[in-house]
């Protein structure tokens, strides 16, 4: 088992993304709450079109608003050309792009086949570098497609020798409809690294039908090390009405810390950024650490 | 791995015990439906005093209009002599008991100290093995208890060694308010196999901080092979009102079967039995396998 992991926090993109929206001052809350609780890494913005995606409207007011903090990574995710100037303009220099596996998927997203949009990534690729920006690229539904189901691993694993020879700094691996089970995480991954065993790799789990930890814990004992996780479970899952989406940062938390394994994290903290996130929202979030709280709060006798 | 693991349906038992009440025929038609999935062992009452838990107060007519399926062990939970005496009455020949490793939380329960209630049980397990019937003792807060935290697995491990001299036939560990991990999985698996090797293992984890299948998951790789379940996740924890408490039956069976691991179990028709007890109940259930379908029921393109 690994000694530490890095986290990257996804909850003010990705999960308020597939949230009703919320006020640009909420969302700043937010941002600066999660800055305090030790995690290295946030996604923090995406630049997409505001009739796209309305919940990331404000991306450029909400991050200019909100405290950078020493030691942090800040990231954001962009479409296109256009998006990515934006976010570089911003003064992003982790920057992440998507492709989807599955073909279908990848046409339902963007009305371009994952071809297609690899070739508009190598475009974005170069002009990220030019502008001295490291370039992280997604590949969604890359454990299962929910139109065309599995999706084999080595099809994933040629997209991922595909954007490093085009030089893409990073990849991710999204479970985006939470079809990623213990199985489908050691054959994605030991696929990639047969392929390109130096790329640095984060994984994204969804815990739609309940596999997010036992996902981890698989990729774990593989190696890997980076995880995207959102806070309280911000995001649910837009194909699975009432679903949680998102891995809960705090459910991996309770779960690495007590395996003795590093996050920085303070999990205290992280569980109070849980209920604001619900406050601001204005819900309940599906963490099961949130509402039960970590394993060591005991009940008083 | 295994090849094959055996799962103990607890919905009509534990799931129910800890829901409000349903009508007499709702429970028979519950435990009818997973008599029908292929699952081979279901907990089916418990025989308690009415006035402890009135969601049990009907057992015995549950049992007597419940259709029993060859192929089918059916077993029941009992507390004392009088419930021993009334289970035997009832024709169960596959009985359970319950001590808590915690004396704290022995004593909340019974109002007796974990020693006290081993020689309780000692002698219900000799009244059981006079009428014929095998005795499984279940070791509640096997990970931890609510009011006393961290519980070394040497304690439960001395706990077995004692109920195995006494004569039991079987030992289950209940993670009873969700405070298993990976890591107390792996050291309380190996502390009782160090002191009693032989003694057959069950292990019930409930879900109450998400870890659920990353513990089944650890349990597979020590070679366990026997694990409680409830459908839908029936069976709130009383600890922490709107958390989930047992593992739902269906995310079980879904990431085994995807693992390759049978369970002898029709997922499909458990999935039905899980949306009949949404209807019986008349709530929601916490299962995310019940709520987005499995990862194979795909999404019209």
């Amino acid at each position: 088992m690994p000694a530490a992991v890095s986290i990257r926090e996804v909850g003010p993109r990705d999960g308020l993304q597939n949230e009703e929206p919320i006020p640009t001052g909420a969302k700043v809350r937010l941002l600066d709450a999660l800055s305090g609780t030790g995690v290295r890494r946030i996604e923090a913005v995406s630049f997409v079109h505001p009739k796209a995606i309305p919940q990331m409207a404000d991306a450029d007011e909400v991050w200019r608003r909100a405290g950078k903090v020493e030691g942090v990574r800040y990231s954001a995710l962009v479409p296109n050309t256009r998006g990515a100037e934006r976010a570089l303009a911003a003064g992003f220099t982790e920057i992440e792009v998507v492709v989807s596996a599955s073909d279908t998927h990848n046409r339902r997203n963007v009305n371009r086949s994952t071809a297609e949009s690899l070739d508009d990534i190598a475009a974005l690729i170069d002009l990220l570098h030019g502008a001295g920006a490291r370039a992280e690229v997604i590949v969604a539904t890359s454990f299962g497609c929910p139109y065309e189901g599995d999706v084999d691993p080595g099809r994933v694993a040629g997209i991922v020798e595909r954007v490093v020879r085009d030089g893409a700094d990073r990849v991710a691996f999204g479970d985006t409809t939470g079809m990623g089970t213990p199985r489908r995480v050691r054959e994605l991954v030991t696929a990639v690294r047969d392929r390109e065993p130096d790329v640095p790799v984060l994984l994204h789990f969804h815990n739609t039908r309940g596999t997010a930890l036992a996902n981890l814990l698989t990729a774990l004992e593989l190696g890997v090390t980076e995880f995207d996780a959102s806070v309280g479970g911000l995001g649910g899952c837009p194909y699975a009405p009432g679903a949680s989406g998102n891995l809960a940062t705090e459910e991996a938390v309770h779960m690495l810390h007590d395996m003795g394994i590093d996050t920085g994290i303070d999990l205290d903290a992280l569980v109070g950024v849980a209920e604001l996130a619900e406050e601001l929202l204005g819900k309940r979030l599906p963490s099961g650490v949130l509402r039960a709280g970590p394993r060591t709060r005991l009940t008083a006798r």
